[in-house]
């Protein structure tokens, strides 16, 4: 068994670890930490784990995190960069829910996330957990960056064409749209039920901490900078993520078969028939990625759409992916529920 | 392993009982009929099973549902009753999710349900699918009438006070409020988003077919004619029941006692510490009903909350409870799955 | 023109009365206040009154609240009892949304609000702002304080079969479901959209309180002490209460003949044909409250379907209605728009 | 008073323009037709207005639809162009809400709207009744064809930046989500509760009905023809349309003063400061358009945010003002509430 901790579990990401990992047949849960709800049995913030999760929260300093085989950081950004070099040299493998170590460069990061990089060093050796890109590295890291929601969702919805070099990457646009649990679990007054509700916007249009996520990951499949326009949208759902993305295309190629030879052997990416819509609630608590493709009007322009659950492939379920693969158990177990619909 | 057919497939029920089957350790799916969407691939129609469910609907006659080892009905209601004694000969058994077999005395069920019933004498044989009263009949049934959703909701919460005789059983009131799909998957205006959302209203206030089915239930337990008002209202959430119960007591009993201790061995209901209040999502897509009792200022009035998913224990997830326990398995083999939150 | 200020604008009931006092014929708004957003232009802060409100919010000790005819507040509890003394002084009426003014019994309001009431003496001459029924004491009043949200679905609901003397008193039940907005505009977790979206839940089963404001006012009506079970649930809805209630009857009566003369005379209550079902979306943005009258199956039991909008008639549109009466000006003017449907 | 008729009303549109000339100071409402609601009173369909609207519906057959002054079809497409010639010739004015007379090149039409057009000649006629740019041929026009939703707010984004020719007309993208009543009151799954609810999704990508129109506008303002991508989205809110459109610029100008300056005269047009993200609800009810300019990094990629609510800017709101443009009475009586919110 795979001795697992959790670092903030108070969270929608620490609740849904909770709920995937629960059920996992390769796990034993150790500790889930929380500062301000230590002493708290988990089931009482969180009445769906009632027996299921025995647990109480710690206090993070009480937690004998060190004996856990891995240790998972559901924390806000700048949290995990703290405590992951003390980790890794007992020994014990991370993986960062949040930013800490997405993006290679340290001052766009310090930029973007408005604060000093407390571990330079380990941003370079850590491996940015999209399975379908970086499979062969996961599998034998010590660190796992586990990619934002927007990030999972674009940039498996952009790569195939980038990878065969069929459209103009100076041009890329990504209309996004998320459910509001993608802003987390905060009392913040713009995500009230009363404000969000039966309402939609954009928000973060001049700039958005994933875009250079996204841009960083294009350009590493590119092999050259990026022209990316990202735009996202505050939708009335809880969970889901719609992209919408636009790519100019410089040569002829079979769109569906590039796409579904790409994905011919991942479990968790679904190309669906041309001409179809993929609708978020197909994978909701799936891990799944579910992507079409479209070419209107049979012009220059391709329009892909990809939805995922923002906080299963989107946040925990890639996050227990890799888990998995860092552990050489099967790639899908504990996340190969189907999604809840209706 | 069980071979299940399943007849009608393509109502909520219907995707229900696929989503919950498609991953039970003991069952082989084998068929499932739909007389409009023949030849159609079921993940076509529902998504969400892509890459767990293979099957195409059939044509009801073509399908070889005496091959089974038990067929569901998730028909409207009036179907089961045509084809159940055919079934049975053929030594398959049958789980009704309609309402064909639920009540006893054939002139009500006539009364309500605006049709002759077509095999009286199977009413008689047939099973109340509730374990948590009926688990020793349901081990030997051939036949299971599987509970409404109102009626799971209400009567869990009602029993054990009136199995201790501490309540006037000549005024019970069930003020109930449902998730929309509790009205199914059928194209009509009142349950169309743009009627539903943003919205609440009380429905069949007069009269409503889950009165009479709820009344046997209690005066089965009460042992004597019961006063029961039911009020059923639609609530803009996709599932849920949360079942509000009003009690007068009649003598002094220790309430969180007596519930804990009628439903110490069951697995499927949890009842919350005193003074809680359940959340529909808690038990969203899982089997569970969660109580929790008050007694506001000490008086005589009970209040007595039930939520359930109106889908899973209201509806598949039971029909999977009852069929685990007619053939021997686990009996949460199947349905053993966390409550979606958020 | 009627001089208006408002104390305390920046949660629901402020904007509200915004948007109708914006259009209200006979007004003239001078003031708006809110310490935290001194400066700020209103119409930033909610844009749906661009173009119609051109006011900054000031700071309560800048704003010029003497000057005006008469002052809101829409504030927390415990704010209008400390300024509403000067302003009487001053010559300035008085309307409070909050529930500094609601109870007459002292005693009472301290210990379900938690504070020293800081002038008893107005609460003796407050008038409780309910139209229905004291429509002749509002005329004359300095000081109104506006009823609650459920209390005023809750009475309008049971008044007319307790004037009659029909029911029984001692056992009456309230089963009331609000929208989210009911809550206000404050960031707390419980309400955020992903914990109040697609769920239901009771809250406060064990006490409420409006419990003792609808006690109080049932009371004066019955002539004697009342068993008052209430019962308050959120929905997933922004606004709209719908106040389902029980009553024992004591003798028969034509209900819906009561019903149609007590309120013959009202323009903002809609007693609806006998057996329908009001929604709340009938009343969206709206000073009606809707009320419908069942007894199923001609028993005892007396079942009232009650809406309101919470924001509109259960808050703001009744305060604007009481100072119209006030100020001898059309009842309606300023408040007879039509429900928002859908 | 303009005396008005209203042909088909039992769907959406029908119902709000009730809503909105129910107190129009200008109009006199003097028949309302349904074939199949024939006899019922509007009220009793849609009680949000009781009080307000005394009508029964007529059958068409029956209406002196002769006698108004204007008359508005509420209808599905291929109906008002049965009808409006003898209309016409009876010297009764005619606003289309549906999209009979929009699309001036019969071929295109007939092709998207899969039948033959009963009278090109008066699509030759009628006013594209979009004030912001046909305002004086609407004043003079007997035939006026009311925008659809979509090409409302996507038009009055694109336009300004078009008209001084500082974008490629070659590459528009209009990402454009809408709120489930844009689909209209009919019994269609899709749109049920159950299936809209917490979900979302991208319909029509290779091809939709308002795709022509839209570039219709779009190359009369550009003076070319324009390369369109235009995909709309069905989101979980009743009402509402948020379009989100990208054009690149091909000369520097400033944005925001290119937008405010054309604007400046249009009441219903409300350009938000540089840098805002204009949510839905605060034009939920109203009139108004709002729009917002991004420029993020101060790239050539322009993001323009474009809010209506599709029932009233988008439909029936927008038809009382080519209403009162036609009729010479005050462009926003009967339009100028505000939006309601929450």
């Amino acid at each position: 068994m795979i001795k697992v901790g959790i670092v903030g579990g108070t969270g929608y990401t620490g609740v849904e670890l909770l709920r995937l990992l629960a059920r996992h047949p390769k796990v034993s849960l150790r500790a889930i930490t929380s500062r301000g709800e230590a002493g708290t049995r988990v089931a009482d913030m969180f009445p769906n784990l009632r027996g299921h999760v025995d647990l109480n929260f710690t206090d993070p300093k009480d937690a004998a995190l060190t004996d856990c085989d891995v240790v998972f950081f559901a924390t806000p950004n700048g949290i995990a960069m703290q405590q992951t070099r003390a980790l890794l040299a007992a020994g014990v493998k991370v993986i960062d829910l949040a930013a800490d170590f997405r993006i290679k460069d340290i001052a766009t990061w310090e930029k973007w996330y408005g604060m000093t990089h407390a571990c330079p060093e380990l941003v370079a050796e850590a491996v940015y957990g999209l399975p379908e890109i970086n499979r062969a590295q996961i599998r034998e890291a010590r660190l796992v960056a586990n990619p934002g929601c927007y990030p999972t969702a674009v940039q498996l919805g952009f790569l195939p064409l980038l990878e065969v070099g069929a459209v103009n990457p100076g041009y890329l646009i990504a209309d996004a749209k998320s459910g509001v649990s993608g802003a987390g679990r905060k009392a913040e007054t713009h995500i009230l039920f009363s404000e969000a509700a039966d309402n939609f916007k954009a928000y973060g249009v001049s700039g958005h901490r994933h875009w250079p996520e996204i841009k960083q990951g294009l350009e590493r499949v590119a092999g050259r900078e990026v022209g990316l326009t990202f735009t996202p949208h505050l939708t009335p759902m809880i969970r889901g993520i719609h992209a919408t993305l636009y790519m100019g295309l410089t040569k002829e190629v079979d769109l569906q078969a590039v796409y579904e030879k790409r994905y011919a052997g991942e479990r968790f990416v679904d190309v669906l028939p041309a001409g179809a819509h993929p609708d978020t609630r197909s994978v909701r608590g799936s891990n799944v990625c579910r992507i079409a493709l479209h070419r209107p009007r049979n012009g220059n322009v391709v329009v892909v759409l990809s939805v995922i659950d923002n906080l299963v492939k989107g946040a925990a379920g890639q996050a227990v992916q890799n888990m998995n693969i860092m552990f050489g158990v099967d790639e899908a177990a504990g996340i190969d529920n189907l999604g809840l619909l209706p």
